[in-house]
């Protein structure tokens, strides 16, 4: 059983991510260590004590519909008032609507306890954080006023409405129609799928933001504009009023998460009789939805990337437990009785590190990530610029490295448990279900790679990312010499000249807009970037707190992992001729 | 859904792998070309158009235990009776007993096309071949003559019962007791798990050979003796007689290959009221159970080997076919109207390519090991020692690497499929399911790297690995200014060269007796000999048949892919003392 492994996050925070130094120079306001250390603990006590016990019910009964009402698994919704009782929804929210208003840095660290304890419960809520955040920046007083607080507090849930079958990584093809009714309100029709937790029993009300097209708006992505459409609509005095034409005709029978019920939503059908068309209204202005989806996109992928780094914790801790109980055959190193410990294994040893350093790697890159977001909202001028920068270039790494992380990691885990990780009674397995999901959504791990070459190696005139990389191999050359780290500096000096290299060559095919060659090599460049960066983060972490099984492990990743940088960065600059000459083989259509 | 590569299997099988040329010489006895290409277009008609379309029911529905009997999915139990009567279970048995006694190339290829349309149908007669290998060579004439001709034919099955709770890779371990009656025959007292098969109702009787320990044996793998144990006793007629004391107390909720049922046995309870004690014969000699088994072994893991290669030949076609169909945003190389089939993205087709190079590499490594067992069984002298020991080279390989291929590129194919291919109903998220066993069974990976190194190192007095590594450095300088290859020569020599030193590395530290050396490398340095070898076979199919689109694949390999293989040696030849500090930590045991 998952426990949340509170010291360790509150040391990736506070000496890998820039936490301590934040807290010392007043950044975030009146914020203490204490405090921090305070919502950490109990956070791991809620995660550990309370969710974990309920992921087998979700994972075995799923969510459950029938005549359009979905039921969530047996104790989830009893979970769910609870965690928001002990605020944890509130966490991030606005003060102004009852939020606690604590850094971005905080709610990836319990938004991992939560994923790694149910990845299916932990998903929900932040699809409300992620409504609250759109809501906050674009919409009216008036709508703010309505829906806000009960959001902030969790007394209703909001979701994402994006994806229809013809549209899901291009959002130009999408067809739900809006209509303008005339008083200021709109009349949304059509089908969207793919969303999470589109009905539930969590929550008297749930608040839909939509994407859809007006009559008159231009084709693609610039004629898209979004709609606030709630389950039931709000009289005046914040009660409930008629139910909305909006209903859940089907949920998705998935490979896993099954707590988390991913429906099919129609608008505009006339559910129950009603006169067809679902009441909506207009989030910031008419065809700019787009902007104010994109608003919330870089911390929906952080909160993405977060499950990815859940997962593999999760999987991390099955795992090594499960290698210091099973005993099979002998060991060089083990001298006791019987059978070894197949932790003693060399080979178990391998897969054992191999997802620690992962694991450990795609936490830092993340909470590095919610860092840059906190300084960036707490800085000004150049400082708020720089840190945005930061914020948007680690963002693809979070997202996409951390869950090709989660999906690998879980597949060790499998591993590590021999024939007892195929049994799903043993739990290694249902994570390898849960973890799949993680690289597609929120922007394909593709497109992740994509966006990091084609909009962020752009940033800063194109220096923000050498700036990043200096930074990194100046604390590096710092290990030279240092006792315990081996051949560290040497490989992690010559893999950051690597990711150079390869950061240049992207940069000039861009400007030569040669982007057959930069995109062939974006998702290489992406893997080079996290693994060199995670390796400079590993190093950080062992110079911190200099115990020998820090050191151990940032030497092993040197020593035994990151060899594959050279080969992504040839890759890289080697690779797109003869991708694009075997790629059209592959074209029938 | 599936169709059966049949011409790209032929193609390997002929020029990849050895088949042409061993037609040729003769070596195969009057096997003509035409007959090798009607087995396989009636093998690849039946796998598509009768195996493949109950798939569904398999994963779906799953095998059911009732009253200790197992019912197999709707229509697997006339699939079973209608494969057999197609001769295609009695493809390689004796010809002595009803078999056609076709070489191991024909039934490595039947079996992947079996495999690739279903894992969870494939996966039972393979057992009742390795019974048959192992009653042809070790039982005693009488219970040939009962059992062969109906194992044979497929009339009954058998089954391997191997695994105890303790006992998994490590059978000293193992308790399963056996008494002398005094008769000759034996009773056989415990339980056993995992045990594919174990009960179903394909067959009206099922063989289980079962290792078992004598009271008086020595401790530890030298003191386990295999034995015969039918379901139901056999009269001398050939008719059923009583039921034998073993059955099926429960089957296992697994993560994937549902149809098949993955049994606990248990031995000798008094089942159904019956005087205690499974009634068993002895095979081969008291004590010697290992050594029979091990004769059955080889070919089982490349059984295996085979089931990776389909899962990810399966995954690949069905990728292909849906990036194919599937439109989303606009790509450089897309001219047409409207939004482009995905398959013209980059980064899409480099992750088809990566699947498409891994699928031919693991195949064709698994073709020559099975070429490579059919040649020792024809071969005299030193020319069968030569192809004895090439087989047991290839087979660790064909076993590891083609699983973990298996896993990874139908991980990939889900990524291709987005958000369709979480959801169960495309296809792809069950052979994401099912392939994660087959890099778990019949040795896990790790022991298979173990085994690699430790026994398969020293052949030939540690030449024979290094003649094999000069064939293909022969075959790969031949590509030198070869239009088409690119840098590919270059790359593969390299290659070739970092597999020699790694291999030099691992048999010093072997003579050396520095185990933990050799150990901690055995992973990467597998992965490294599968990456280099199957490099050069791509290269050879590429030479065989000079079509753009077989050099383009070659070449994209060694240019995009090959690359890994530096790094792997540098992980064998430096990363154990790494490895070993960090390890440590990992042991709280």
């Amino acid at each position: 059983m998952y426990r949340a492994p509170v010291d360790e996050i509150a040391f990736t925070l506070k000496h890998v991510a820039g936490l301590e130094e934040a807290l010392a120079s007043g950044a975030l306001g009146d914020l203490g260590s204490d405090l921090v250390d305070a919502v950490l603990a109990e956070a791991g006590r809620f995660a550990t004590e309370e969710v974990a016990p309920l992921y087998k019910a979700g994972d075995e009964t799923g969510a459950v519909l029938k005549d359009a009402a979905v039921t969530t698994p047996p104790g989830w919704k009893d979970l769910y008032r609870r965690w928001c009782e002990g605020g944890w929804n509130s966490l991030t929210g606005p003060e102004e609507y009852g939020g606690q208003g604590l850094p971005m840095m905080l709610s990836v660290a319990v938004l991992e306890m939560w994923n790694s304890a149910s990845m299916a419960f932990g998903i929900g809520p932040t699809l409300t954080m992620g409504a609250v955040e759109a809501l906050e920046k674009h919409a009216t007083d008036d709508l703010k006023r309505i829906y806000l607080e009960k959001l902030v507090s969790g007394e209703w849930m909001g979701t994402m409405n994006l994806t229809e079958p013809q549209a899901g990584s291009d959002l130009a093809a999408l067809r739900t129609r809006a209509e303008r009714a005339g008083d200021g309100t709109y009349r949304i029709f059509g089908q969207k799928i793919f969303i999470t937790y589109g009905e539930h029993d969590f929550t008297d009300n749930i608040v839909h933001l939509v994407l859809a097209r007006l009559p008159d708006a231009p084709a693609g992505t610039r004629g898209i504009s979004l709609f606030l459409v709630p389950k039931f609509l709000v009289n005046e005095d914040g009660s409930l009023g008629a139910r909305n034409d909006v209903f859940c005709s089907g949920l998705e029978h998935k490979l896993g998460i099954h707590g988390s019920p991913t429906c099919t939503m129609i608008y505009g059908d006339g559910f129950g009789g009603a006169e067809p068309g679902a009441i909506g209204w207009l989030i910031g202005e008419e065809n700019k939805g787009l902007a104010c989806m994109f608003t919330m996109m870089n911390n929906a992928r952080l909160a993405v990337g977060m499950q990815g780094v859940a997962i593999a914790e999760a999987a991390f801790q099955k795992a090594l437990a499960y290698a210091n109980e099973r005993r099979q055959g002998k060991a060089p190193s083990y001298t006791g009785e019987g059978m070894a410990p197949i932790v003693h294994h060399p080979d178990v040893q391998r897969n054992l590190l191999t997802m620690k350093a992962l694991t450990q790697i795609a936490r830092s890159i993340s909470y590095n990530c919610a860092h840059a977001i906190d300084m960036a909202r707490v800085s000004k001028g150049a400082g708020a610029q720089h840190w945005r920068d930061r914020a948007n270039l680690l963002t693809p790494l979070a997202k996409a490295f951390s869950t090709d992380v989660g999906v690998d990691v879980a597949s060790l885990g499998v591993q590590v448990h021999g024939g007892m990780g195929f049994i799903e009674e043993t739990g290694a397995a249902a994570l390898y279900r849960d973890a799949r999901i993680a690289p597609i959504y929120e922007g394909t791990n593709g497109i992740q790679a994509i966006d990091l070459v084609t909009r962020k190696l752009p940033l800063g005139e194109g220096q923000h990312v050498h700036g990043y990389i200096e930074e990194l191999g100046a604390e590096v050359s710092g290990l030279n010499g240092v006792d315990g780290f081996g051949r560290s500096a040497g490989l992690l000096e010559a893999a950051l000249a690597d990711l150079t290299e390869a950061t240049r060559y992207l940069q000039e095919k861009l400007a030569g807009n040669s982007m057959q060659d930069a995109l062939s090599g974006a998702t290489p460049y992406l893997r080079l970037f996290s693994l060199v960066a995670g390796g400079a983060y590993l190093a950080r972490a062992a110079v911190a707190a200099p115990s020998g099984e820090r050191i151990a492990l940032a030497r092993f990743f040197a020593e035994n992992m990151l060899g594959e940088a050279a080969a992504l960065k040839e890759r890289v600059l080697g690779g797109a001729e003869s991708l694009g000459l075997a790629g059209a083989s592959l074209i029938t259509a």
